[in-house]
């Protein structure tokens, strides 16, 4: 028998301690062991729970007790969970967790604390969908050439319901908090830091890279406006939150936007709460992973999966390396990101302003791939819809800020998005 | 370092052997050691291959050799390759294979012949997707409700090119067989064989059940025509040749058929030779996940992602049961399958026509969902065009039978499509 401790009994936990009694017979089979969840602990004691273990709100009952074989921990923030699972670790037990900002801090110091103690976390990227076994096991023969993910239901729901049903932003993000996709203050999510939290996760594992989120490019959906999504289907985008991990041949792009996306990539039709990612390998091609990212039971579905790799005696390697590379990759510095861009321009209606917008884009070495000009005007400025070729983050920031010192543009007037192919 | 023997050094064989090579140094470090393809093994040493390990046409210099530790078996076939794998498992090695007739017919054999010795197979079914260990790992909290796989890339293909094209189902099968997809024989593949072989893998790894193809409801797009396609099309499906593993009440559906997918899910957009597998789980909801099916170098990502499994020391369960279920599923006789039915009818154009049919399949207790009645004459027959709800196989064919002994319809004027949701 197995015996499990629960550090954190909300959403997740409950259904953890509830599918593990539940599902019992098929876990039992597939573990080859009874797995039995014994503790929980909760900070605030007087909360009801909906399950039936004990409940304490000492973790040490969990951590320092010999009974407890695995501990999981759902209970969020940064360091004191890392207190806790590094205590765990060092006790000799066996750790799940589905806290992708723990690991996004800390996955490098825990892999040396673990040595050859399991240290899992499938639920910590994309919910339910079992990526980081893909990852790290089902596609471990290749160099990875890319990983694009919507790995933030929360925005890709917002973003589906701007696209198809015209909704504005603020409309959208207060619906999406009254359903309970998006917390009280909802940076975490639109602000693209939890993306980027389990983007770092997946770049680990495909190149070994220990960065931070401070170390790369993130920016949010907070500026997207229904012109840009309705301007993004003209030209045969659509509007997503991305993750995107990529080797180029200076070294590994990892960067957090909202991006246009072909309406052909199969990505661009992901709608709603759901997840997908798209990995491609140097020798498997494109392989695309799909499910629900959040939800209590679809991460216990994913926590509960680790609990029973261990119980059948499997071992990571935690981050899919045994050893390090010879030759590692670096984090590309954001500035050295290449990507084709889309600006939209506000510009006063007179002439001229198109060449001086265009010859501004030359003059920084961008090559304009097509233009739009809307005639609509508000406040006597018409709106210039831009895409570029490939260039450089560098060249293509110099640019806007060149753009805006023009009187025809002027600040305020410019907004970029990336586009991805 | 591990040696690694090859046995069948063809498409897939040469991928591996050149893979381990040129990609050794990621894979190396995945796996924490080095991994060196030693041996190839063929039937015809006059054939050239190009791949620089040494080449033998005797198996047993892999098979019992002392200084090879995991066999790789791609030779194609049944029994030779069963008495070769038993023998390398006999001798202590471990074994990958992507051989799903091998596995069709003596998975059960062979897990007990293993017992710990791993026994790995993720190339067998949907070459480069690792949808074994997706099911086997990473959905195992769960009962499955339902595998619903697009498993066979060159039907894929087909279907695919007779939709967006109106190609011809000779036709296209003629092109197929040029560019190599499908072989001078086609059976196996347009047959539905080759989807069956792979569903009775996937069908065991989420409900343990030991059925044979012989066991199970197997056919294939042969009989698909154009005018199927298009009518499809107007009730707002596609066809696909799908394989279906299905949890009711009664047991487990596992079925190969084509059938009319709404144009809606996520799987009728699957095009080309490309697979996908959607898996609904009881707690985690659909998942799904879609990748390349075939081609040497996708499958051997596969074949070398169980090498660098085994390597990295991690164990099965073979099929995903460490031990039996209490109360295991049993499969369910074809006959007892319940699903929606799409009729194809050419009746003669008579008074009366309509009413016979319709009260025909009342009497058989099968109600209409649907009826399209089409004015074009052929040979002084219409085609009367219906889709049922639900009803059993049992039903749909006798009243196809009694359809058949009406005069109006006959024999050879009917064809039937079920309905996957």
């Amino acid at each position: 028998m197995i015996r499990v401790g629960i550090i954190g009994v909300g959403t997740v936990g409950t259904s953890v301690a509830n599918i593990l009694q539940e599902n019992s017979d098929i876990i039992s089979a597939r573990a080859g062991v009874e797995i039995v969840p014994t503790i929980g602990v909760v900070k605030n004691l007087a909360k009801k729970r909906d399950v039936s273990i004990e409940i304490t709100d000492d973790p040490s009952r969990v951590i320092d007790n010999p009974d407890i074989d695995i501990v999981v921990e759902l209970m969020g923030g940064v360091e004191e969970p890392y207190a806790l699972v590094k205590r765990a670790l060092e006790n000799g037990k066996s750790v799940v967790t589905a806290n992708k900002a723990l690991l996004a801090y800390h996955r490098y110091d825990l892999q040396k604390i673990a040595g050859d103690l399991p240290l899992f976390y499938e639920a910590s990227v994309a919910g339910g969908i079992p990526i980081i076994g893909a990852l790290r096991n089902g596609l471990s023969a290749n160099h990875i050439e890319s990983i694009i993910g919507i790995l933030n239901g929360t925005c890709n729901y917002m973003l589906t319901k701007m696209i198809q049903e015209g909704v504005s932003y603020d409309a959208v993000l207060k619906e999406a908090q009254e359903l309970g996709y998006a917390e009280a203050d909802p940076t975490f999510d639109v602000g693209g830091f939890d993306a980027a939290h389990k983007l770092l996760i997946l770049a680990s594992i495909a190149y070994g890279i220990d960065a931070k989120p401070e170390d790369i490019l993130i920016e949010g959906i907070e500026k997207i406006s229904n012109s840009d999504v309705s301007f993004a289907k003209e030209f045969g985008y659509e509007i997503k939150l991305l993750g995107v991990a990529r080797k180029s041949t200076k070294g590994v792009e990892i960067r957090v936007h909202p991006a246009l996306v072909s309406k052909k990539h199969a990505i661009a039709k992901v709608d709603g709460v759901m997840n997908a990612i798209s990995v491609v390998g140097d020798r498997v091609g494109e392989t695309m992973f799909y499910g629900p990212g959040a939800g209590g039971d679809a991460t216990a579905s994913s926590v509960i999966a680790d609990i029973i790799e261990i119980a059948r005696g499997n071992r990571g390697p935690m981050l899919g390396y045994k050893k390090g590379l010879e030759s590692g990759f670096e984090l590309l510095e954001s500035s050295e990101i290449v990507s084709k861009y889309y600006l939209k321009i506000k510009v006063l209606d007179q002439p001229g302003v198109l060449a001086a917008v265009t010859s501004t884009l030359a003059d920084g070495g961008i090559s304009i791939s097509s233009v739009l000009q809307r005639d609509s005007k508000v406040e006597n400025r018409v709106r210039l819809l831009l895409t570029t070729h490939f260039c450089k983050e560098s060249q293509i920031n110099a640019a806007i800020e060149q753009l805006k010192s023009l009187e025809s543009v002027g600040e305020g007037n410019i907004s970029m998005l990336r586009i991805v192919e």
